[in-house]
């Protein structure tokens, strides 16, 4: 919730009063051509209508007319392991922080440890993708941006989430096993087809594509900075630009 | 994310220059003692000035001096089952939702259903503690403020919550237990001390009291209604009112 504070409401009457005063004095001096006549009226409205112009602020601030609330939204990054969901996540986070909103940061790596018991089994995968739905819709109805990255590898625990949400934004990085192989600079997919890992998507169990993604990122073939754009245009599109 | 729309700008203007004009009509009139001057300086103003009130109000649309956020709080009930948190946790809520502030409720029954594996041994519950306090505190930096109403019997697991929030205000609910036993209208005290139950607070675990709650509520003295204001009051006083 803001507020105006009175000092806010003074500096906005000095500044008002500058320009208005200075119009006053000019169009009285137009009329009456006495230079003295139009500096006294500007001097004595300057002190009544400064006055004046403070508890008029006060009133409005008490009058909700006309002020909105930014739509808040879930932008939910989907896709393979090292299909590079974390970093363009982050670069769009970037973006809507440098802007002022009121945004949060939801990644995989950041809320498993939260959960200690949970593991990487369909089932428990799918629990986990919920509960964090029910953590984002939560942070929307108050008015939070939220900028999830998840592998969530099924459809159904995305239509979950995005049941949950009021304005979801399901943004899907469309690659291949081949290059997320080649990104992972962790060894992860070696491990996964080593079979040191279970149930890890694109390699022992199925990454199900996104049906209707409000976006598709066409990873192998756009820039970071590109992608970015094209997400941030979208967001400003549908919810950010005032209406 | 608040703005103000442009039809605002315009009521504002319009509000205003009724206002200011009428003022500058009566300074024109006493100085000069000419009723149509007056009047058509007045009117020239009207128009002239409108204008520019509109430019200014969407100026002073992107300056942030002197707008401030309500800073946001944790308000933690604690206290034996059946010690009512609950019902004075809903009823604050209520207070402050009436006053447009942004604030959402967690009481453990709507949280246990979201981690259906968590039990109730001192190990669980303070992890549940914990847990709801990461979400507490992720709400309360986005300028939600929360209301939270949990047994949470060690003080260990309440200090955590503390050490997260911004701003922390601990509800103690101070009774006995032949008290809650008397007001517990499921039965939960009766299977407690039958066995049926295990780590029960005020049975055969101990509720640790808090050791320097911000509020102590004398649950069995004060009614509701009272022990509302009592919260409300303290909340205003730190919190809500301009400062």
């Amino acid at each position: 919730m803001q507020y105006e504070t009175k000092k806010r409401s003074i500096f906005k009457a000095i500044s008002w009063r500058t320009w208005a005063t200075v119009t006053t004095a000019i169009i009285v001096f137009i009329f009456t051509g006495e230079f003295a006549l139009a500096i006294t009226i500007g001097f004595l409205e300057v002190i009544a209508k400064m006055i004046l112009y403070f508890f008029h602020e006060r009133l409005w601030q008490k009058i909700n007319y006309g002020k909105k609330e930014i739509p808040s939204f879930i932008i939910w990054f989907t896709g393979l392991p090292a299909s590079g969901k974390k970093a363009l996540a982050d670069a769009v986070y970037q973006q809507l922080h440098k802007e002022k909103l009121k945004v949060e940061r939801l990644d995989s790596l950041d809320v498993r440890p939260l959960f200690p018991e949970t593991g990487f089994s369909p089932t428990e995968v799918d629990r986990h993708v919920k509960r964090t739905g029910h953590l984002c819709a939560m942070l929307e109805k108050n008015g939070v941006i939220v900028v999830a990255s998840f592998v969530s590898p099924y459809q159904q625990s995305r239509d979950f989430v995005r049941n949950q949400a009021t304005n979801f934004v399901e943004v899907y990085m469309k690659t291949t096993v081949e290059a997320c192989q080649q990104r992972d600079t962790k060894g992860h997919y070696a491990k996964a087809q080593q079979g040191e890992y279970h149930y890890f998507p694109g390699v022992d169990v199925e990454y199900e594509k996104p049906l209707q993604p409000e976006i598709t990122i066409e990873v192998d073939k756009a820039t970071i900075e590109e992608s970015t754009q094209q997400i941030i245009c979208y967001l400003k599109e549908n919810f950010i630009n005032e209406k």
